[in-house]
């Protein structure tokens, strides 16, 4: 690798300002990832003003022979955006390009760069009366491109599908630093192998998104809370069931939150009074969008739950009386990653399941945990519409949390990763696989699915020089 | 290629009655594709019974270099599930392996073997009071592999999306003879690149899907038809956002049809009585399905027209009702491509664009046809809510047919897909790309994205044995 040289090269190609070195500037910001657990050391990071640079940066780093790691906003949880600690990758950052390039109110489109925040997008739309339905916790600082590299989920995913679901088009650069120009607002086009969905979820290791078409819809006229107790996880699943029966798509949100997690809310933010926590095993949020009015959408409500409470699957509920009171139920959703952090380091898991056996597996799973370490805590809450749990282990009461995951990490992720399995579950639901779970795939993926995933890559990026060893791990065992 | 050995190996697979040879048996029905565009010649016609016996039968072709046609229902539009002419190819039947293998009710999920029926799918989720929502004029013949395969659209993705969206998980065969077992009822699974939708619209050139886990819906509680004169091609794009905005999801249907495509159904059927259509260039079709009720769904309906009619995105419009109404308004809307066969033959398009730009695209379009073939008429109609319109061109009054046809069908062919290209549209939008377009597509789809195409058949398929030739032309110019 010509490192001078291609240094050269790169301020030449997208301008000195542009092109960030140990020497001249703080890349912490850069090489370390989100949950810091990782701090690598960059060669450069280069921010490209645009999707031609960007294709320069690629060709120059091809025939240099460096590899590159695309960033966004860097709000990854696996860490996949950044770079190893060898200081010879490239970092591709794609902030600057952040501009709404169109909406098309008729068509119910936006296409925008792929470093445009995910929180500007959402903007966008709403200005135009729209709605952008990608919504996470990382909004304000991920970025679109982002979004799409790693399939992001979210809290409306059971009406409106993950990220991949609301991205209609792509256009890509290349590991040969080619453009492909994708971006279509179209609903429905069957002309050859459906590359968009290929690239979307393949967190940089196939070519870099420099911009996407997005799907809006009409805002609700109304978006309602509802908060219930369920007796047992079954009454749950039973709940969810009657939801969808009764209110189909208006049903925009159904959380699931044990009384573990609820309880931690309660002792670490007592101002947000959680209400119904104590009664029974798990609480659920409900949220109503509707396309009518807000007397409508409580009216529904208040049938849905007098059936619930008649059926037994909820013992108590409440719908939210104002916008601020529906605010305020989310905001205590929202706050268990808090309390739990404020209780001490954790393990976390971010599974999914198939919705029925969500009952069975924590049933089975529970006890086994609480048999093999006895006085473990579980932080278990999720997107229980879309059979997405985060399934956290704490340390026992009094136990230090970071001698607790010192000695059994490994084993935990084993058991919980191994019951997932038994249930034909999913180890990573959401957050991807990153560096953090490569070396873990292989272990629960299917072999011919491994080999078809590293036939593709072999393919498409034959040097390898696309976020190397993210997703594929480099040495597998 | 050692064809007696081949076809006695393959007889012991899956038993010498699965194994139909031209010697044995009329293989006219497998040979011939559904519009009786193509008649080919096959080695044999093989009918497996379980994915076992069809990994067999791709390890036997793989290892004797026979390419394989996977074949479902055979009534594809575009040639791409019959035998070319040479009698070398093995046509791999799937409609002995018609299982309904799962029905999950809590999960929404159905689970069928790919030679299911899709009208066998859409009963087995009826009877569990479900819906599943891929529906289509061939659904009593279809098969749900060759659903996918294709990525059927049909009339409710709309709402619901097209095959590809009510799709969870796959079984595959590999051209390699390789079993992959992604049947997942998972609803979010972030753990490496997505095969399940590079296999999806495929059309059998990559692999041969076996089995498939599809979204349930709760059924909706009634489904209401209404139908509305439209003063222009914008004033039906203003009264499909009109429609979303007030029916939101509900909103299930929205088709348009042109003046003249509604006089033919006049004209070869009277007893249906077309509404309205003497009045107005276009017609609009729109359904609602509500979780609610009838009344509803009818109050829903009258609110939003009492809007278009004062807007003036509509002069006139009925509600149906009854379900009988209702039902006869889809079956005039289903009647246009009977009454154009009526008329004559016609040339056939399925092209799509961003909803925005279909007023101008027919403006221009419209009248560079009239220009370029004076008194050529246009059976304009399709699914307006996803920017599909069968776009459809009929000789002149009086001018034969078939010798219009010959004369012109590649210029206006030409004439058509180019003005789609300048629109930014796609020349397929649901049918797909088969032998019948595969030399087409190079001309209007981006290099870059044929080349990744390329790209991945060589290394998912480097012996080319599986539907070659179909989608990648084999001698491209």
């Amino acid at each position: 690798m010509k490192t001078p040289g291609l240094l050269k090269d790169l301020q030449q190609a997208v301008g000195t300002a542009h092109v960030l070195t140990r020497d001249s500037a703080d890349l912490s910001a850069y090489e370390t990832d989100w949950r810091k657990r990782h701090t690598g050391r960059a060669l450069a990071v280069v921010r490209p003003g645009n999707t031609e640079e960007v294709a320069q940066v690629v060709r120059l780093c091809a025939q240099a022979g460096a590899s590159l790691v695309p960033q966004g906003g860097n709000t990854g949880l696996v860490v996949g955006s950044v770079p190893d600690t060898l200081g010879r990758q490239v970092v591709l950052n794609s902030t600057r390009m952040n501009q709404v390039l169109a909406l098309d109110a008729a068509n119910l489109t936006l296409t925008v760069q792929a470093g445009c925040a995910l929180q500007a997008a959402q903007n966008a739309a709403e200005q135009a009366g729209l709605l952008l339905p990608l919504s996470l916790a990382a909004e304000g600082s991920c970025t679109v491109g982002g979004n799409l590299a790693t399939n992001a989920g979210g809290t409306q995913v059971l009406r409106f599908g993950n990220a991949r679901e609301l991205c209609l088009g792509l256009e890509v650069v290349t590991p040969q630093g080619e453009v492909w120009n994708g971006l279509s607002g179209l609903r429905k086009d069957n002309t050859g192998y459906d590359l968009r969905h290929l690239y979307i979820g393949s967190e940089g290791t196939l070519g870099v998104i420099t911009a996407a078409t997005l799907k809006l819809y009409p805002q609700p006229v109304a978006q309602l809370t509802a908060w219930a107790a369920v007796p047992s996880l079954q009454a749950a699943v039973d709940l969810l069931g009657l939801a969808q029966r009764h209110l189909g798509a208006g049903l925009s949100g159904f959380e699931l939150m044990g009384q573990f997690a609820l309880g931690l809310v309660d002792k670490h933010f007592p101002a947000l009074r959680v209400p119904l926590w104590q009664t029974q095993p798990h609480c659920v949020l409900l949220e109503n969008s509707d396309n009518e009015s807000e007397a409508h959408a409580r009216e529904r409500f208040e049938t849905l739950l007098e059936i619930a409470l008649a059926q037994g699957c909820a013992t108590d509920a409440v719908v939210a009386e104002s916008l601020a009171q529906s605010r305020n139920l989310w905001h205590i959703r929202e706050s268990i990653s808090m309390a739990q952090a404020e209780e001490g380091l954790n393990i976390k898991h971010d599974i999914s399941l198939p919705v029925s056996r969500i009952p069975d597996f924590c049933a089975e799973t529970d006890a086994l945990l609480a048999r093999t370490l006895p006085g473990v805590r579980l932080v278990n809450f999720g997107h229980l519409g879309d059979g997405n749990l985060h399934y956290n282990v704490q340390a026992p009461q009094g136990v230090d949390p970071k001698q607790f995951l010192g000695q059994h990490e490994t084993a935990i992720n084993a058991l919980v990763f191994d019951a997932v399995a038994r249930f034909n579950g999913s180890i990573s639901a959401e957050h991807g696989i990153g560096s953090l779970k490569a070396h873990t795939l292989p272990h629960y993926k299917s072999p011919v699915a491994l080999a078809l995933m590293r036939s593709i890559k072999q393919a498409l990026d034959p040097q390898n020089i696309m976020n190397p060893g993210r997703v594929l791990a480099q040495n597998t065992d």
